[in-house]
């Protein structure tokens, strides 16, 4: 294994520590739940969107902290749910009178810590709900989940509900608002290569050295199908069919289309996958309105993408265009 | 080789068409001269700033186009200067009253199609100066390079210089400042994997196992040593010594940190590299005032990381903190 790393057991705690070094003022760390938060929430006039997941899928969660996204996010160790105390004790010291939403990516872990941990805080008298995500179209069922995993199609949740919640929205009409995006939003994913968790040290999964993993999870899980490495256009055929005809998305619809690395993929070859995107989607008459390019949701160093399409209306358009500022400085 | 390619010859192009589609109405694409501007450049009031390059660093230089960055990028193909006759052309495209600034990676490549380039524009009466980056301390004199070569650094001049021409500086000023901030930034950085052009299909050179290239150049020059690896911590304190001695920078300096991923480290990793770099200045009672964490300046599917330390003053404090807004939207 060679990777940046001090002792594979802290590196969570170390990439949070180094987080907030970069960001005083914005953002805090706090080591007892190993959770980040806003400084300046919750806010009694806010409800608080909070995300848990794994780590290693940086930037989601912990980097997308920040006015108009998350107000904490609560990781687990390198793909593995956070504690069921944690999540609670971060539910606690989120709560605002407009109440809490915790948005949980669709696995099995996480749901059970998530939903235990909500019930807890309600008993505490916290205003509470959750809201599961499963946006990938590559399997129904998988190694840690029953139905379909919640994958990138994730920010666009976190982000049309921390827009509304930044507009004063009640609880019910955020809940219903990130309802309504993850009903509208289609991910599937490929691998070029496996990913190497620091306290494993070695590959999670092995691939030939011509071979993808069609319908990839960001943990490693199986997708569709292992097959020989094409073109990159022939790879976004592939990846756009399921997910256009699963919603399925037709002629006149206005969409934002996100292309995200999985960790190891430069993002010159992220804007090649975004070029056959846009133009296949437009010979089939679908609009990419909102462009994203980038990495959202990885998997460690794996390299490889996915493609996440959202049906437009123009609600989401707005919430999706809403200013947000996540703390991580760039420009 | 695995990556998201078609035609590698088509690579660059189809990278470039494909940021276009993503930014419409901010970005365009001139496939003539396989350049990228704004859609509003040049503007009379205003130096046009403008830097090329080989391709394959991306986001430098064509994903940095955009208000308060660059006017335009002239990028040649992956790891190779861009041809005179392109330099020129995007020179008088970018032709303002106020003049052009051409900003130069110390590369003889770059060099001399940029020079050349500068006396051909001003043969037509363009009003031109260069301004040349060279900020790694690894070595003197390289493969493609006499003197230091430029790398990562390169970031801070383009943001200075862009906020000033967006001031309406005159080009002596501008001058002036891009000098500056080059003369007080020092880069080093080291690969824990090869990296593979498109083109070729396989890795530049080799490393073993379990080594790494210490000082290594973002085309994958040789750099101080090769040794190795070792802890985070140890990787810092071997990256910030040659750096810090080097200027030298010393107790009671406020600095800007840089962490910049070459293209296959996951930002995970770069946040533990950043909370180690920040400890280790804070004992030398160096203060890290602007962080700046993420990918700047890669080389292709690169693992590795380089650390970059800019002395601020107020000025530069100022004009690094001015408003910029490079097109590829991201939240």
């Amino acid at each position: 294994m060679k990777k940046f790393v001090n002792d594979p057991k802290q590196f969570v705690p170390e990439m949070l520590a180094g987080l907030a070094k970069a960001n005083p003022g914005t953002l805090e760390y706090v080591p007892a739940y190993n959770l980040v938060k806003r400084v300046d929430a919750p806010r009694p006039d806010k409800v608080s969107i909070v995300q848990g997941s794994g780590s290693g899928h940086e930037p989601a969660h912990v980097m997308i902290v920040g006015k108009g996204m998350l107000d904490a996010a609560c990781p687990g160790d390198v793909f593995a749910a956070p504690p069921v105390d944690y999540v609670t004790e971060t539910t606690k010291l989120m709560a605002s009178p407009k109440g809490v939403l915790l948005i949980i990516n669709n696995y099995t872990g996480d749901k059970m810590a998530f939903e235990m941990a909500s019930e807890l805080a309600e008993a505490d008298g916290i205003k509470v709900a959750t809201l599961v995500v499963d946006d990938d179209v590559a399997v129904k069922d998988s190694s840690y989940t029953i139905g379909r995993r919640g994958v990138a199609g994730n920010f666009f949740v976190i982000k049309a509900v921390g827009a509304a919640s930044e507009n004063g929205a009640e609880l019910d009409e955020v809940v219903r608002i990130g309802k309504k995006v993850n009903a509208v939003t289609r991910t599937m994913g490929v691998a070029l290569t496996s990913c190497t968790p620091p306290a494993k040290g070695s590959p999670l999964f092995d691939l030939g050295e011509d071979e993808v993993e069609m319908g990839v999870g960001i943990h490693g899980e199986p997708g569709r199908r292992r097959q020989k490495i094409t073109s990159a256009d022939e790879i976004v055929t592939e990846l756009l069919e399921p997910i256009v005809s699963d919603l399925p998305f037709t002629s006149g619809d206005r969409v934002a289309l996100m292309v995200n690395g999985l960790g190891g993929t430069p993002i010159s070859e992220l804007y090649i996958l975004f070029g056959a995107a846009f133009d296949q989607l437009a010979a089939q008459g679908i609009e990419v309105a909102r462009s994203y390019v980038g990495e959202y949701c990885t998997s460690l160093d794996m390299a490889g993408a996915s493609l996440t399409l959202v049906k437009l209306d123009a609600e989401i358009e707005e919430l999706l265009a809403a200013p947000a500022e996540i703390p991580i400085r760039t420009f």
